[in-house]
C-alpha cells in the first residue's frame, strides 16, 4: 500500500496544481523552454521512493530528503543521478517549502508518530497555491497543519496553501490496490486451506500474530483492550 | 500549446480513473505485481509524442497509433523501444478501444476536422470506467461521441465511458501555459518594438499576415467575414 | 552459469520462433508498427533477471512472475518499469501461457525438484509453434511436459509447443561459460597453490566441502554412497 | 523489411556463435566478469541502426562503421553514447575484422551494388568461428566472399569464417514480416478500392509507378525488358 | 571541432572550479546528500547539445538555453527530460548567471560575431569563483569581458569571475581532434587522389571554393586581399 | 568522502590527459567517429562506482576490475550493461594497462595497506602519456610507484606515465566536501547538544569511539600512544 500511496501522491499533486483546483496554475512537467515544478519529497523509504519515480516521469525538478546519507546514496544510484537528494535538516525543509510548488510527505516510523517536517511557520514561505501532499497522515501526518480529510473531501487551504491529507489515498484506486492486497495476503489464505487454521498458525509465528478472535475468544490483546473485554491467550 | 494539452492529457486521465471521480478505480503504473493501464494514444504528432512521455514517466503500458510508419518508427526510436507502435487501421483501432484503460485522442489534422477514429459502437467494446480525453476537440473532436466541455464541467458519460473533452486544455495550467506563450511571441513583440509596426510587417511576412485591424480598417479577410465588414487590403 | 543460461535461454527463443525452425515466425521485438512478442518469465532469481535483461535488449514485451512481492518490486526498479511483474499465481501462469510466444521457465528451487508451474493442460491455450525453454530442466524441470534434450537434438513438440530443454545449456557458449568459471573457482585455486590442500580446506570450510577423494578413501558421502563405496570421514 | 532483416542479423550471429553451430563459442553480452562479444556493424541506415539497438539489447560490444560523419553523429546521439562510431576507412575495417566476434554487413546503397567492404584478405585477420552476416546480399552482398544462400542451408565458410548470407532473411519471421508490409501497402490497397485503379494511379504518381501490367500490355519497361515483350506506355 | 569544443568546455569548467585552481572549490554533480552545481549553457547548437552531455554525465544541474522553441523541444526530447530548457530572453539570462556555477557560452552564429549575452554586469550577480567558458572566442566571443587566450595562460578573472576563453580549444585533445578533422578531410583526399585537382574540383564546388592557390596565383579572394596580393581567378 | 574522491578522479583525468598537461591530448568520450578512451577502474566499491558513474557520463570506455563476481555483477546490473566488468586478475590488470588511457586505482582494503595491483613493470606497458590516478594513497596507494603528492603539486612522472596522487583529492572541491561531511557528522552534533556529552556518548557506543580528550585526560588509546602520553580509560 505504501507502493500505491506513493505513486497516487505524484498524480494527486499534479491535480491540485490546477488552476480550476485553485492551485498554482503549473504543469509538474513544464514544456520545453518553460522550466518543470519543483517537487520535494520528505522522506526516501518505499512510499518516497514510488513518488519519486512517478515526479520524475511526469519531469518535475525532483529532490528527495532524508536523514539515512546511506539511503541518499541507494536513492541516487536507483535515480542514475536524475532526482537531487538532499539531507533533511530542518533548514534544507525551509529551504525546500520556499522553492518547491508540491511537498510529499512520505516519512512513515515505523509504529511511531510522524515527525512533523514542515511547520506552520514554513507555510509563510510557500508560494501560493503550492500543495501539500501528506501520505504520512496515518500516523498523524508529517506536516504541523495536517489533518485528515476523505476522498470525498480531500482538500484544506491553510495560510495560501492546499493540504491533501486523505487517510486512505489507496482507495482512489480501488481495483489495482485490490490485486496487491491479494498478492500480499494469498500466500496465507493457500496455507490457511491446506492446512488448517491451527497447523498454519502453528508454522507460521507471523500469521498467528494476526488472530484476532477464536472460539469465542478475543486473541489479540490490543483488540481486546480497545473493546474493553477479556484478552484470552491462545 | 499541443506541448501542454499532450502533457496535460494523462494527468486528466489518471485523475479520472480514479474510482471516487467515477472510473475504473486503476492506477496507471500498477505497482510491482500488479498490471499497468493501458493507454492508446490516438496520433504520433507533437501532442501524441508528450502524452506518451507522460504516460511512459508514469509506468502505463502505452501503445502509440498512428497512420505514418515513418512516425512510428520515430516514435520507436525516441522512446528506445519503451512504447508500442501500431498502424492506425479502423480494426487495430477497435481492437486499442476494448483492451485500453485510457485513450488519448491526439489527431490534430492542420486546417480539417478531426477524423472521427473512435465511433459510437467501439465504447461497447470498452470496460466500464474507461476514460476517453479528446486533445482535438477544438477541430471537431476525433471521437464520434465527443462534443467540447468546460473546466467547470469537465467530463460526461456517454455508454459507461468517461469523455473529458475541454476545449482549453492549457488554460489548466495558466501559468505555464503563459510562459510557454511568451516564449513564442517574444520574438515578434521584440521586433515590432525594434523596428515599428510597418517595417517588421514588411519584414516577416509570417507576422503580416497576423494582422487584423490598422488605420480603422479590417486588415485579415477571415475576421472582416465573419464580422461581415468590409475588408481593406493593406 | 544461472546467468549464462539465463541470459542464452532468450537467443534460443527468438532462434526456435522462426518460421524455419517450426516456429510461429516472429521476431521477437516486431518492428516500428508490428506488436512485439510476448515473453513469460517464470522467476525472478539471477536466471530470471538475466532472461528479462535479455528479452527487454531485445524489445520483447516481457512479464516476470515470481512469488516474492519483494522481489517483484526489485525487478520492477531494476528494470525502471520497463518490465512488467506479476504474482506467480496458478491463474496468472495460464493466462501468461495463452498470452505469450515464448515462456521461460528459471524457477530454481535450491536442492529442490522444480515445481510444475505449467501444465499440459495449460499447453492447449498456447498458441501453436510457441516456445517453452526450461531452465530448470536439471532439476527436473518446471514444465510438466519437459523432459532433458542435447545441443544434438535440442528441442521436441508437444500438443503443438516448441519444448527447448537442453540440460547443459552454457555449453553452448563453452568459451564464455569457461571463462565465467575460471572467475568463480580461480580464488580457490590460488589458494589451494598458496597454503597446500590441507591448510587450504582448513581455513575455508567452503572449500572442504568440495573435497571427494584423498589418501586413497572417499571423503564425499554423497560420492561415496552413489558409488556403493565406503565413506571415510577426513 | 530493412528493419526486420537488420533485427534479425544480430540473433543470427548470436545463433550461429554458438560452439554446437560451428561458431566461435561466445555469448554476445558476455556475463559479469567476463568480457562481451565484439560486433562491428558496417554502414548505419535502417538496417545498420535496428542491428545495434539489437547488438546493443544483447548487451554486446558494439561500433557502427559510416563514411557520413553527419551519420555518426545522429547515431552517437541515439543511443546516448551507448554505441561507438567510427569512419569507415579501409584500414578501420580491416581493424574491425581483426577484433569482431560478429560483422554485420549493412551497407545498402539503393540502386546500385554493395562495395565489397570485407576483402577475402581481411578474413585471415578474423577469430576462427567468427560470424559475418550480409544483409546486403539481394545487392551482391557487401563481403567479398558472400554467395546468396537460403533458409534451408544458410551458412558457408570460408577460411574458417562463417557467412550468412541468407537473401530473404524477413522470411524466417514472416509473421511479424506479413504484418510489416500490410502496414506499407495497405493505404495503397485503401486508395485503390475507394477510386478505382486509374483515378488512384492518376492521383498517386508513387502508385502508377508500380503497374506491372493493365489492358493486356505489359506497362513496366524493365518487366518488358526482362521478358522480352513489348512495352506499351500507359 | 564544434563537438570537441563543446565536450572539453564542460572538463575545463570542473577543473577551473577546483579550490587549488581559484575556484569555487565544488564539485559538478555533488554527491548524494549534496547539491550538484548548476550548469548554465547559451546556445542549444552542437557545441551547447556536446556540453550538455557531458554536464548532464557529471551530474550537474543543467540548463539549457535557446531563442529557437523548436530546438529546445528537440533538446528536451534528445535528453528525455533530463536537461532543464528555457527561452534565452536577457532576463532568463541574468538569472542563470546569479544562480550557475559555470556557464558556457555556445552561442555561434555563422558567419557573424556572436552576440554579447552576458554582459559585464551581469558577473556581479555570479558567485564569486564560478567559471564562465566562452565557446565563441573565435567569434569575438559571446560574453563582454571575454578576450582570446592560450593554453599557456588559459584563464583571466574579472569582479571575481574566472574567463577560460581559449581561442583553440581543441588543441588540448589534440590526438583526438586529428582522427576528427582526418575523418572529415579524408573524403577529398580520396577524391583528390583518384581523380587529380583539377577534375575533383570541377566535380565538387565545395572543395573547389577551398582552393587557395595554383599555377603560381592566388585563388582565394579573402586570402589575397589579406595578403594585399593579387587575387586571379581560377 | 569516497564518493568525493571517486568522482574527483575521473576529471583529474580527464585534465592529466590534455596535451598542454603532458597527456596523451585525448579526449575520454572521444566525438562521433573518433573512438572514446579506455579507463579501467581498479576496485568496485565506493569509489570505483563512483569514478564510474563519472567516466560513463563524460562517454568513455570503462571497465571495472574486482576479485569479487557478486560485485561485478551488481555492478553490471548498475549500469545496465554500459560498463564492462572483469576479474582482476593479474593477467587482467596488465591488459588493462596496455590497453587503457587512464587507471584508476580505487582499492580500499579498509584498515589494511592496499595491495600494489599495478606493478613498476606494467607501466611499461602503457602508452606514454596515459595517466594514473591512486584514490587509495592514504593507504599507501595501490599503484607500486605511487608516493603521495599535494594539490600544489599533483603529479609526477616514472617511465613517461603521468602519477596522480593527491593524497586529500577531495580538499579540491571544498565546498561541496564540507557539505557532505556536514551530512555525516550533524547527526552527532544535534544529539550532543540534545543529551550532553555523557549522555550521548553512553547511548551510542559509535559516537563514544570518537572521544579523544575529556577532564583532562587522553581518553583514545592511539592517540595516547602515538603521543607518548598516559591513556585513562572513561
Amino acid at each position: 500500500m505504501s507502493e500505491v500511496a506513493g505513486r497516487m501522491s505524484v498524480q494527486v499533486a499534479a491535480h491540485w496544481l490546477e488552476k480550476g483546483q485553485g492551485g498554482r496554475g503549473v504543469l509538474l512537467g513544464g514544456v520545453p523552454g518553460v522550466a518543470p515544478a519543483r517537487v520535494a519529497i520528505l522522506g526516501g523509504g518505499v512510499s518516497g521512493l514510488n513518488a519519486a519515480q512517478m515526479a520524475v516521469g511526469l519531469r518535475a525538478d525532483v529532490t528527495v530528503y532524508d536523514i539515512s546519507t546511506a539511503r541518499l546514496a541507494e536513492i541516487d544510484q536507483i535515480f542514475d543521478g536524475r532526482v537531487k537528494t538532499a539531507y533533511a535538516a530542518h533548514a534544507a525543509i525551509a529551504a525546500a517549502c520556499a522553492s518547491a510548488h508540491a511537498v510529499i510527505g512520505a516519512v512513515l516510523v515505523p509504529g511511531a508518530a510522524a515527525p512533523k517536517l514542515v511547520t506552520r511557520a514554513m507555510l509563510a514561505l510557500m508560494k501560493r497555491g503550492s500543495v501539500l501532499v501528506d501520505i504520512a497522515i496515518d500516523q498523524g501526518g508529517c506536516f504541523e497543519t495536517s489533518h485528515p480529510t476523505t476522498h470525498d473531501n480531500p482538500v484544506f487551504i491553510v495560510d495560501g496553501i492546499i493540504h491533501y491529507c486523505v487517510a486512505n489515498m489507496p482507495g482512489a484506486v480501488a481495483r489495482t490496490s485490490t490485486f496487491a492486497l491479494n498478492n500480499a495476503t494469498q500466500p496465507f489464505v493457500v496455507r490457511l486451506a491446506d492446512m488448517g487454521a491451527d497447523a498454519a498458525m502453528r508454522a507460521d509465528p507471523h500469521l498467528a500474530r494476526g488472530l484476532n478472535v477464536s472460539h469465542g475468544h478475543i486473541r489479540h490483546e490490543a483488540v481486546a483492550s480497545a473493546l474493553q473485554t477479556a484478552y484470552v491467550a491462545v
